[in-house]
């Protein structure tokens, strides 16, 4: 009853959507109700907690405190929370029952309540106060001479309870310091679940203390030591964040095989593997060896990881190595193993069997999901329509069959798409035809974050902030699917990042000083604010255009997908043509006045280098057509030269110039045939036009 | 004889200074001969050892071949030195004899020899093949179409054996990521002692397994593991860098009293200090308890800092708690101790018997120079002319009594002083009056940031580039003592910082992206180009405007020393009025009306906010003053309302705002006094005019 009256009994409150989506908050809350008064930040601002403050509140309410001051600039008279039994009244009162338990399913739920001289929050664990401080932090607004708090009533739960992010150590390392602050954005767009890629075929990330040879071979001397495991682990715990490690067999095994070639198929020399792509060392199923090994190696890293999952991974073992050896041949047919595929089972059953006895369940690719695999195991479904299945089949098809899954197909951070097209994947999209049973077996999702062409230096602009709209897919409600309010919202997140050390705005002018040497970049800016890198795999195509030690200090490096002029640009185009051009035409050639110079702009660069020239074509291709546009748009008759000029542009345009794409090439088309359909345009063939529009 | 070849037979050689200063290299080498042709940085670029590849310059070489590869976009074949046995030829070929020490005057020096095919580097120690790398990196320059290495044959050594930095992790904790990114940045400048000040009144850093209290009740949380000091402490062994832990006592201790209050001076709660400056609680040097406790605790760090100093502090104890402790003064009796300068010595000396038996000598504040300190004890020199005694002269009379001594006075780089003041304090002046013997004691210096006001957002800036000049000062000949070509060339060092991950620059506009809510922050970089924050001690003055929870994201975090602007602006003047007007008048101009502007710029700033409004005067006093000069200078005679404005905005911008203060306000005088003389000016009283001359 007193729930009840939280929530609902709230005067002069204003609940519609139109105005509480003006509200930056991702992910957006179950329940939220908007009030009209404020409380303003002031230095006597204090928090008490009304329980045993745990670790996880003393940090969550410590960082809390600093965010707020460092935002405001208001210097707090109290910098850490109080007692319930050492302080009589206090701003922001905390009321929570019991520590949250690392698991799934546990309770994440919180109530934020702000009222115009007091904030309360109530949740059953200490994980829901942490969100509910991180909503309240997203929730503070400010006018010319104040900062302050909205009155809201929140209500808020998560609509899946496995929301994670994976990061791949392996192709690239990353250390301590990167990981531990891309838990703490985790942390602030509420996801729980950090799936650490921790060995592949170009590196091996962990300290192992039983077979030292795997990390002092396998890894360049780029590895975590135990201790450094143990404070990621507990850094993760401590922001309410599971940690599910994964050691990837028995194919991407090329690092482990550098260590310890004999539990390999072929007997051969291994050596870390430098390019990208799916390769052919194998460990060898039918060598007890290979069992010794991993069972201590699964011993080592079930002390240190305290989760209930572990992920063997499983995938793209396409078992060449496998077909070559006659032993194995002979094993397959000794034991009635029909297809690679069975004797992959086999493999995993037994490693099954050594992971339940440590107390741990196992996880793995969708690929390990065949008839003999015990339902205790956790399917992670990644495979899309490209490989000729319907999305999310697998997903669909674990949770028919019984095992729990989670889906990453269409979380794949790293492909440079638009976060657009990561948003609108649902686990569960309407009309899925799953039984309430089978429904509660799909978990949630994570991002996949592959680290091929991302170093320490970019990776955070890979995963931010784009990774905070798929978090919001995973914690708020499906009807949550405003991609503009999205896209508007992401903006302030984007940029509220940085106080946690995320790097994704700062690192790009890292780059484009690098790029010219300290001079003036303004012209670059302008440029990575329109270019992006190429997507999908095709940057870096068959894997063999970038090894581990290629740079990464690009051009391409400095750009992201979701380019922020372009989003502002495909807008205005899109409103300039169906409003038949009464509308933006003023933003648009403004556009086109900034870009016409950017050429003039870049050769004012003083001193050239290589990196420069290489990158001239971008400032003198959006330049030219830049210039050809200002010149159609504003006269009544498209001449034959400019009609032509224009022709020639786009399809100029369109082609990869050092691994990056023009963003707004699509919306030059439509605008470009836009104008040519709506001028005087003579002595023109039609075959042109036929290049444009399709 | 193939030394002497080495260097000297080189054809074509141009070996002037003239030319050679166009380097941009820092510490400068002692000996330098440039030639004419280059090497080109091509894919086949290679590296060969002549020796074991040690730990040291396995990281040395990939390192360097990553950020080679990084600068320059080349996507080098390999991305490993090899070993002589495997490889016929090599771009770069490396001789040493042994591993270096990490000791006091160990052989550090290297020679570099570069011509248009081959490099080779050949020193006695891994630690001078690390140095010779950093400057080869250095050397890199480009043209249009090529990166490349001018011919050069350096021989290089350093003038002092210990160039150090101390970093005050206690004030404000910096994790180990800010250190370990600071230690690459000290290898880059060829320094070779980190000085870790890890605790203080405010917090007690080190993880303590017998005296756990001391980091659970001194720390707050934020504290160095054990594991965590011995990472920092391998990662700078593997780049030749010394670690000298310090723990600061009997003063400086309120965070171990206040997990230990029993041997405090005084029975009272201690609590962990939030503000800054010298505080009275002392440890009990009477109590049997204390040196159990010390003893227990140095035995634990002797364990983890292989380093032969150790630094016990010693300074600032003003013994007020030991003058209002009965048992303390009637100890002083019966021991005969005459003052409390004398009982800290007692103190010292029981401390120094400690240190000697784990193997230890002591090191401290020159406080600790007594009569009775063994002559085994290094003197820290820091008290300067403020203090009433001329500078350097503890250092001075410690060497003169046969201490082994080292300088920092001069160096305290938090102060934010321009950098060529400290650049030309040298430890070891001309006319020093000491025998070579006493020369030989003093060892070097340290620059020291103390982190009152400097947290791990902004540290590097407070830090870099200027701390790379007092390198210089440590290591180069000290005849190298041009103060605008040490400008010139920190300008690049300071960029090239970047690859390292120092944050210096690019933190700057995550300070003002806060300020400004992500909106334009164009205005605000124009402030803070000219605009530096309070020097010395004036910006907490007391230590009681700073708490260590206060917000350090002020538009003051963003300024920095040697503000950029201002020292082009302070030439152009100069040119200006020593030119009598003829040279420097268009640049002059065009600064003014950038700055004229400013205000406009600053109010188009969509969204007010309380942090704007705080700063909004800097911008109109700016672009006030700017408009009144734009007038005067371009007029042929001064109107007396120009006038008056003038002498009242020269007046208005010395008033410091909001802890920063115009770097170009005396530049302004200089020009304003110019003009008034050279120009017609009527009707004016010369009371004003002394104002602006005075």
């Amino acid at each position: 009853m007193k729930k009840i009256l939280f929530f609902f009994i709230l005067l002069n409150v204003i609940s519609s959507w139109s105005q509480s989506k003006e509200l930056n908050l991702m992910p957006w809350p179950q329940e939220l109700v908007l009030g009209k008064s404020k409380l303003e930040i002031q230095p006597d601002f204090t928090i008490v907690v009304h329980q045993k403050i745990t670790k996880r509140i003393e940090i969550a309410t410590t960082k809390f405190l600093r965010r707020l001051s460092g935002r405001t600039g208001v210097f707090f008279d109290n910098g850490f929370a109080f007692n319930a039994n050492s302080i009589q009244n206090a701003t922001l009162e905390i009321f929570y029952k019991r520590a949250g338990k690392l698991e799934i399913n546990e309770d994440e739920s919180y109530q934020l309540k702000t009222s115009s001289n007091k904030i309360s929050i109530e949740a059953t664990t200490d994980i829901g106060v942490i969100y509910a401080l991180e909503t309240l932090l997203q929730l503070l607004d400010n006018n010319d001479t104040s900062y302050y708090f909205p009155e809201v009533s929140i209500n808020d739960f998560p609509r899946f309870t496995w929301r994670g992010l994976m990061i791949d150590v392996a192709r690239h390392f990353h250390p301590v310091d990167v990981l531990k602050r891309n838990l703490d954005a985790m942390a602030a767009v509420k996801m729980n679940v950090f799936h650490w890629h921790l060995t592949d075929d170009q590196g091996f990330r962990i300290e192992s203390k039983k077979h030292p040879k795997l990390h002092q071979l396998g890894s360049d001397g780029q590895y975590y030591t135990q201790e450094q495991i143990k404070d990621v682990v507990q850094y993760a715990s401590d922001r309410g964040i599971r940690v599910v490690p994964e050691i990837d067999v028995p194919g991407h095994a090329t690092a482990i095989l550098t260590a310890y070639p004999e539990i390999g198929s072929k007997d051969t020399i291994y050596s870390i593997e430098r390019f990208s792509g799916i390769f052919d060392p194998t460990l060898d199923p039918t060598n007890e060896k290979t069992y010794e090994i991993l069972g201590d190696l699964f011993a080592e890293m079930a002390e240190l990881f305290p989760d209930k999952y572990f992920h063997i991974g499983g995938d793209e073992n396409e078992g060449k190595h496998w077909d070559e050896n006659e032993h194995i041949q002979s094993f397959k047919k000794k034991h009635n193993l029909q297809s690679n595929h069975d004797l992959q089972t086999f493999m995993n059953i037994r490693l099954e069997e050594i992971l339940v006895k440590l107390g741990k369940s196992v996880m793995g690719w969708e690929e390990i999901m065949t008839d003999k695999m015990p339902k205790s195991a956790l399917i992670h479904s990644w495979k899309g329509k490209n490989e000729g299945v319907p999305q999310r089949s697998s997903l669909f098809l674990a949770a028919k069959k019984g095992y729990n899954t989670i889906l990453s197909n269409g979380y794949y951070i790293d492909l440079m798409q638009p976060v657009s097209e990561h948003y609108l994947v649902d686990p569960l999209p309407k009309n899925n035809n799953l039984s309430a049973i089978e429904k509660a077996r799909v978990l949630g999702g994570e991002a996949t974050m592959w680290s091929e062409l991302a170093t320490k230096l970019t990776l955070d602009s890979r995963l931010w902030p784009r990774t905070a709209a798929i978090a919001e897919r995973f914690w708020s409600s499906e009807a949550i699917v405003d991609v503009s309010n999205m896209y508007k919202r992401l903006g302030v997140i984007s940029f509220r990042l940085e106080e946690l050390g995320i790097t994704h705005i700062r690192n790009r002018d890292v780059i484009l000083r690098n790029i010219t040497n300290n001079q003036n970049i303004e012209a670059l800016i302008t440029l990575a604010k329109v270019y992006e890198p190429l997507k999908i795999y095709s940057r870096n195509a068959g894997g063999t255009e970038y090894k581990t030690y290629s740079p990464f200090t690009l051009f391409a490096d400095a750009c992201t997908a979701d380019a922020s002029d372009a989003i502002i640009f495909k807008e205005l185009v899109h409103n300039f043509i169906s409003s038949k051009g009464e509308n933006s035409k003023a933003e648009i050639v403004s556009f086109f006045k900034k870009w016409a110079v950017n050429y003039q702009q870049f050769n004012q660069i003083e001193k050239g280098s290589p990196l420069l020239k290489n990158i001239a074509p971008l400032s003198k291709n959006l330049a030219e057509i830049s210039t050809t546009f200002l010149q159609i748009i504003n006269s009544e008759t498209i001449t034959k030269e400019d009609y032509t000029n224009c022709i020639e542009q786009l399809l100029q345009i369109e082609k990869p110039v050092e691994d990056v794409e023009l963003a707004i090439s699509k919306d030059l088309k439509k605008l470009a045939a836009f104008l040519i359909d709506t001028k005087k345009v003579s002595n023109i063939s039609n075959e042109y036009f036929k290049k444009i529009t399709n």
